[in-house]
């Protein structure tokens, strides 16, 4: 398809604001930005924009504002729902951020951090540390995501028990609207109570409001102790008691609760090379712990056996190993990272990013698998994730001689299946990764009625021509 | 003033609506509700709408804005702003929660609780105690300020240094609309991707956007351990100085870090019956340090001492008093309680509720105090709150010998003045209190722009008819 009449004017005055290297536009250079990293999603691309600064991401959209163009912010291209991949149409613009690279100041008082959209997560993590904090925000694809992308979509991850979502650190943020104006809310004020909570409305709107270009986070200070368990229990309900025993013990210090099925485990001591079972046998489920406090001489160790000893005795644990030194910590929490990895090598299945009240988990869990079990004879449940916030990735493997392609026909139906379970429990068809361009059609069935009522309105009022990431999100 | 026409037939369907006890028409009822705590605010109102539960307010609110009539949702009616008051006009319709009074739910587990918007501050901190956690908000007027309220103004309070503003508490809310629809997005859960964000912007929205009818709260463990120091400084430095030891000990154990003037302690001390301060000798500025944990034998007592005794040695501390008993602990926090009624006492006094980077307060109060000094010469600067997230309330008593009326009549030229100082050091000139009656004129000024543009947009897409709250917040 052609690019429209609009666009033959625009890409040379986007080429004239952003220089010769500003402006991809031939298909070859376009190519990796028009493909998610799942290669779920390949779409064509009027041109990608590579903005170097805000000044220039203004200039950008206002361009665009007047041709009536579309434009997709993307950050590192890992969207678990196709939020930053072009559609097939090809007259959209993609607008990357990945210029916009500096850590700009860091204040170890005030902890917090000021940082561009296109800072990797990683290289934000590492920056913190050097200055003595962290930036308690942990996500597998934390090496490539970009802080504009990880704000756009609200990320969760590992430390959510603990710190809350991407959300709950942003304490300023710049960014560039629709019709490229610039709302400069740069402020790094614990309180702020004048006028409308804007910061919150552009965080998890996944680039459908505006385009986050700089953002001020909170930091927290860096642990003086880790301490990690990996622990065996006969099932969910024994690992909702041990969450129960630990938040009990000492609420503050539970990092991480996470949540394994003996199946997926076993996916991953079978595809994944170097993984190893710390302990004597299998188990049905398993509980990784970890524990963090930035006190001196905490004692964190002691707290872990003790409450991990009353576990043993109580039946609730069946046997627990506990890391002896950064390289055992690591080898515990590959066996909990490479969950997606070894489902893929062990052949097509379908992911549910969802999530239900903590109490709830176990009970979800057990529903969903019959559930799933009635739907498709064979089909193999492996829920793993986030049990310390309710947020478990209810993944589907294919049964064994299935056709994968056959399997991956039915995704909707399965979904729907797990969903359905969901939905008994007051729960969320997509917890962290958003809704892109996977799950918009689920909006009306879910958040229907006053409440996409008002975010139409919402979108209407900051985007009347509706040029941000059209078709995301809302349906 | 007659009442409009459309409220000719207003009042009498609301009457059918709500029934005898659920609609207040006397002058005489409506006074209490007409008039602010402080009394700053006199005006009139064409009656109080007093509904039960939520279906009876989406009624009134339909019925409102079938007759064009301006409501204005009033909780406690505890506003530092004019924020819950009607003006002049009397066509406004006060429309008052309080009958949606009941704690619906706590799950101590999912660590949750749901409550309607009546329900007082103190009433919900009570229930979640007595189910074994805490609600951690605590502002001065618990007692009588309502959870409604509350979460519209995004109370700060002492404990925000730890747990955050009302907003960071916020899991799910149930709103009715301008139009009287009702939003239910009371969801319990910790990780929700799925749209915008809406309860965060009906959050601080002062009543302006919809009415916040029930909420989902977040609970933290109830402490076990509680250790309170007041400590004597030579200056604002030290007492931030300060901060910054007990933050690097154990930053998640500080509960509160209060500033205090030595002549606003002096206030206190001369018209507050019963107070004592527990140190030897009087000093230029105060701090109190509030440690808690719910970790079992923690020995706060033990940080306490241990970081005291450093800045002893160090010159941050001259003295401090440690609590030994529950008694002792509220003895102390009277001192710094008492700080606004010590100073009405004392005479007329102007407020300032601004904030400014943690690590600045020092220097703000410096500059702020010689600013105001060059203003009015004998007028008497008593800077005192929540330092450890850098909220001064920094407050300006008469001159002694001044007239309290013509010291009263200055109050915006004084403002005007700590406001320049603030915006020097990147600050809000709101930092809990809202904007309500009191600060609409001053947006324009601090949120112009995009800003306000933005939140022009927002109130046009959610109430177009511009029926709640009128002239709050926006000017």
């Amino acid at each position: 398809m052609p690019v429209a009449n609009s666009q033959i004017s625009l890409l040379p005055a986007l080429s004239a604001v952003l220089g010769p290297s500003g402006l991809l536009t031939d298909p070859a250079d376009i190519a990796p930005y028009a493909e998610d990293w799942r290669k779920l999603y390949r779409g064509r691309a009027a041109a990608v924009a590579r903005p170097a600064d805000t000044a220039q991401v203004a200039a950008v959209m206002r361009l665009a504002a007047a041709a009536g163009a579309p434009v997709i912010p993307q950050g590192g291209n890992t969207s678990m729902v196709g939020g930053a991949s072009p559609t097939e149409a090809g007259n959209e613009i993609i607008l990357s951020l990945s210029r916009l690279n500096r850590v700009r100041e860091i204040d170890p008082l005030d902890m917090t951090m000021t940082v561009e959209a296109g800072v990797s997560l990683k290289a934000a993590q590492n920056a913190a540390l050097e200055a003595g904090c962290m930036l308690p925000l942990s996500i597998s694809s934390e090496g490539s995501a970009q802080i504009g992308g990880v704000l756009a979509v609200n990320a969760g991850g590992n430390n959510t028990v603990r710190y809350g979502n991407a959300r709950d650190l942003v304490l300023g943020l710049e960014v560039v609207l629709a019709d490229g104006s610039i709302w400069n809310g740069l402020r790094r004020l614990r309180k702020d109570n004048t006028g409308y909570c804007l910061r919150q409305l552009f965080v998890g709107s996944e680039g459908t409001l505006g385009i986050i270009t700089t953002a001020i986070l909170k930091l927290v200070p860096r642990p003086r102790e880790v301490a990690v368990a990996f622990c065996a229990v006969p099932d969910a309900e024994a690992a909702l008691d041990l969450f129960g025993r630990f938040q009990a013990h000492d609420a503050a210090a539970i990092q991480a609760f996470e949540l394994m099925s003996g199946l997926g485990t076993e996916f991953v001591l079978r595809h994944i090379p170097g993984a190893v079972l710390p302990l004597a046998a299998p188990a049905p489920f398993y509980a990784l712990v970890e524990l963090a406090t930035s006190r001196p001489n905490a004692g964190l160790r002691g707290s872990l056996e003790a409450v991990l000893e009353a576990a043993l005795e109580a039946g609730t644990v069946l046997d627990a190993a506990i890391a002896e030194s950064e390289a055992q910590r690591a080898a515990i929490w590959k066996l909990r990272e490479e969950h997606s990895e070894a489902q893929k090598r062990e052949g097509a299945s379908v992911k549910n990013d969802v999530s239900v009240p903590v109490s709830k988990v176990p009970a979800f869990i057990r529903r969903a698998t019959e559930a799933c079990a009635r739907l498709m004879p064979g089909i193999r449940a492996v829920p793993f994730g986030h049990m310390g916030d309710g947020n478990i990735h209810f993944n589907l493997e294919q049964p064994v001689d299935a056709d994968p392609a056959w399997f991956l026909a039915q995704d909707h139906a399965i979904m729907d299946c797990v969903n359905e379970v969901v939905r008994e429990f007051d729960g969320s068809f997509s917890a962290e990764h958003g809704i892109g361009r996977l799950k918009p059609y689920m909006m009306p069935d879910w958040r229907g009625g006053a409440e996409l009522e008002l975010m139409r309105r919402i979108k209407a009022a900051l985007d009347p021509a509706g040029i941000l990431s059209p078709g995301r999100v809302l349906p």
